[in-house]
Parts: C-alpha cells; structure tokens; sequence
C-alpha cells in the first residue's frame, strides 16, 4: 500500500469578487477556515484597467483578449502583485491563515515563455511552461499558504502577464502528482448556468460528452469556454475534484454549483 | 561544545541603487554570487513618488519624513511589493538565485503597529514590533533567498510603511539568534564620508566612542544618523559585523567601506 495523498484545496477567485470589498472579506473568512492544505489563485480585477486610465495607458483588446505593452505589464505587476496580492495576504493573516504571496518568478514556481506572435502579437502574455511542484510543496509542507497572482516569468529576468485561470489548473495539475487536489473556481455566479440570465438555472454536472451538447447548442460560450478547457485540462492531468460556483462553495452549506467530470 | 551556527548575510540595498539599472544589475550580478545563505532588503526609490505625482497624489513631508496618507499607502504597495520587489525577485531567479519576496505581510515575517500620534500624525507607518524569525528560518533552510520590501502589517490586515534600513537591522537582529549575521547596508556612496563632498574620504572604522566625537563634530548629520542608530541596534542585538559601503563592498575585492563596532 502506498501512503495516503494529503489532501490540498485549490481556490480561485475572479476579479468581480476582489472588486467587491464585501464579498472579498466574506471569502477570506471562508477560505481561512478551510481545514488542511490550501492555495490560493487570484485574477486582478478591474483595478489594472482603471489604473492605466489614470496614467494614460491604453488598454488594446484583440478578439476579447488584453494586449500587453511593457507599460500594460508594469501596472499589472504593480495591481496583481502589488496591491491586490498584499492585500489579501494581509487580509489572510488577520484571519490566521499563514498565507504567503507568489508571483511565478517567486521561488521560480511557475515559468512561461512568451506567446509566440501567430496572427497577433499579445506582447508580454506567457504561456506556463513548468510548474515547480517542489518549490510549492517545501512551502505548503512547512505550513504556508500560497497566494499567486496572475504573474509568470520567463526564467531570463522577464516577468510576464498569465490567465489566472490557466494558472489554477496548472497549479492543481502539478500538485495532483503530490497530493490529492480539489480545484475550485469560484466567481460571481452561482455555476455553470443554462441561461445567463437565471441564476438559478445551475448545471450541476457536466461531462466531457454533455460538454459537447453544451457547446452544439451554444449553452457555454464565450468567456465560459477557456474555463471549461481549463477545469477538463486540469481532470486529465490527475486533480480529483473540479468545480465552478460562488464563493459559499468552499463553505460546508452551500449545495447549488457545478461540478465537471471526464 | 554548542554546534557552530551558519553564516547568513543580510544585505540592504538603496533607492538609488534601485534607480540605476545599470547598477541594480551589478549589485544583482554579485549578490546572486555571494555563497551561503542570505537575506535582501530593500528600499524603494524615487519611482512611488514619481507615480504620486502622475497620480496627482500629493506627498506631504514633515521634517524630511514622508507622511503616508491611505493613497500614498497604496502606491508604496504597488512600487515596493509589486514593481520593484518583483523585478528583483526575477532579475535574481535569472541569476540563479532562488529568490522570493516578502512584504511584512507575507508568512507573518515581520509585525508592526502603527506609529502612534505625538506631535505628528506619519500616517499609515509602522514601527516594528515582532521579526518572525522562525518563519524566516523556515523559508531560508528550504533553500530560498528571502527579498524584502519595507512593508510590515500589523496582523489586523492593516499593511505599513517602515523604513527599509530599519527592517534591515530588525531582520538581522533576530535572526542571529539563530545564525551568525553579518549585515551591509549598500548605497551610492564609499561609506561614511568625513567630506561628504569627497568620496575617499572614507572613515573605515566606527565605534560607539568615535560616533559621539563625529556626532559632536557635525561629520555625521542628518540621513546618515538613523542608519548609524540601526548599526548600533544590530550589533547590540548579536549581529557579528555591520558596514555601510557601495554595492561592491559586497563582493571580495572592494576594500574601502565602513565598518561599524560597539
């Protein structure tokens, strides 16, 4: 018999929940108390966009994503890892939970290499290379918990801009190899919904095959779809449990979110 | 026969060394080259004042200290921990350095309160209460370079501003509990100048007696003298050797420098 997997709990919150002071305070009660091993990931919110506007940096979208200029890079250093990433750590601690903040440069956890330039240049946009599961493992086994920011680097001195969600299942991925990982995604909405505009209208589990019908009948789209291919990424590659929901997801009472399976 | 503790060099760097790229990337180069373990602080530079500017954030001073309103808070989080920290800690990770950043905040390193309110008001600035030298010890043996920036908390989720010289001389001094410290505070300078106009004037050697003749003299004034006080509070407090010199005072040829005793 091979020892028993600790358990880890993977979090990650959207930028709707770190802009909402009220719903940002209730998920640190909540994921402090969270028993046994945890990460956190967060995304950055509206605070970058409303910073570069202040200092006059545009902000360029292609098909819906960021264009990262070095300028764009430097504000979302200064408001991911910075601002919002010491502010929940503080945050946590008041709370009693041991956190500690993590760009991927921070004891080299996570390198990227720059997007390669297809039909568009992304500019400072990292691709995750590798994970460094030991790293992280030396500070969750010595009773810290991580808090990543949405921030890769590229080994060479380059830090660079990555999907926070990307970052979550890359996370969970790794350390399913170590531990016995649960995902958790949690943002403003209840689940996956049947119709955007019902919060009520969860989908409670979905499948690789039910995946599919979802997609045929264009019920998951858009922004939805990069989590999706996220939470499967993260399936295959080991972490036991995925799921989509609000924050009273981690809590114990809360029954109405998504949970996604092969 | 007590078992010999290891040597652990702390290492505190100045804003103009931080606004020099050039320079950064020297001391960089040689710190990354310093063999066994080893701590950085440091300062922030002139890049929160110039974002307060472009922020129109007006900065108060009141007897050529900063005072640190709520906004003036946020942007030294954002340059400190986001900005600087991060290019540090990246610029170190491609050096081979296992780098990893720390607020005050971050693994409870490094508690403070808030300055209380005599004749004036500093704001939100922290005088040091606690270094968590367990917590720090921690992160050293599992191989990682801890990198500081002069930022504490003060465990109710409040995040301070404290003097980066300060913390310098707070992290050393709890940690020679533990290990054998020997402290360098880098700046632009040779050292303590006797002719602040002239850089050879280096004074090589300073004691407790000697200060008092230098401080009657006027030779040491003003920014010079709460670097000298956080000399005399490390040594008191166990640290084995404490210089003031250029970055180069950190590699193995530079000779001229200042080095403080008791």
């Amino acid at each position: 018999m091979y020892p028993m997997k600790k358990s880890l709990t993977v979090v990650k919150i959207g930028g709707n929940i770190i802009e909402d002071p009220k719903a940002l305070s209730e998920f640190m009660d909540m994921f402090s108390a969270v028993k046994g091993l945890k990460v956190l990931v967060h995304g950055g919110g509206k605070k970058a966009t409303q910073l570069s506007k202040q200092l006059g940096v545009s902000t360029t979208m292609v098909n819906g994503r960021r264009i990262t200029s070095l300028e764009s890079l430097k504000i979302a250093i200064m408001v991911y890892a910075g601002l919002v990433n010491k502010s929940i750590v503080a945050g946590l601690q008041a709370r009693g939970c041991d956190a500690l903040g993590f760009s991927g440069a921070d004891g080299n956890t996570i390198s990227a290499t720059k997007r390669s330039v297809d039909k568009v240049d992304f500019g400072y946009v990292g691709d995750v290379t590798k994970v460094n599961s030991e790293a992280i493992s030396k500070i969750i086994s010595s009773g810290f918990t991580p808090v990543f920011c949405a921030l890769t680097h590229d080994s060479n001195g380059q830090l660079l801009n990555t999907n926070a969600d990307t970052i979550a299942a890359e996370v969970a991925a790794a350390l399913s190899g170590t531990y016995n990982v649960s995902l958790y995604y949690c943002f403003e909405k209840n689940g996956v919904l049947r119709n955007v505009e019902d919060d009520t209208s969860v989908i409670e589990q979905i499948n690789l095959k039910s995946y599919q019908d979802l997609l045929s009948s264009g019920i998951i789209s858009e922004g939805m779809l990069p989590k999706m291919e996220n939470c499967f990424y993260a399936l295959k590659n080991k972490v036991s449990k995925v799921c989509i929901g609000n924050i009273y997801m981690i809590g114990a009472d809360e029954e109405l979110y998504t949970t996604i399976t092969l």
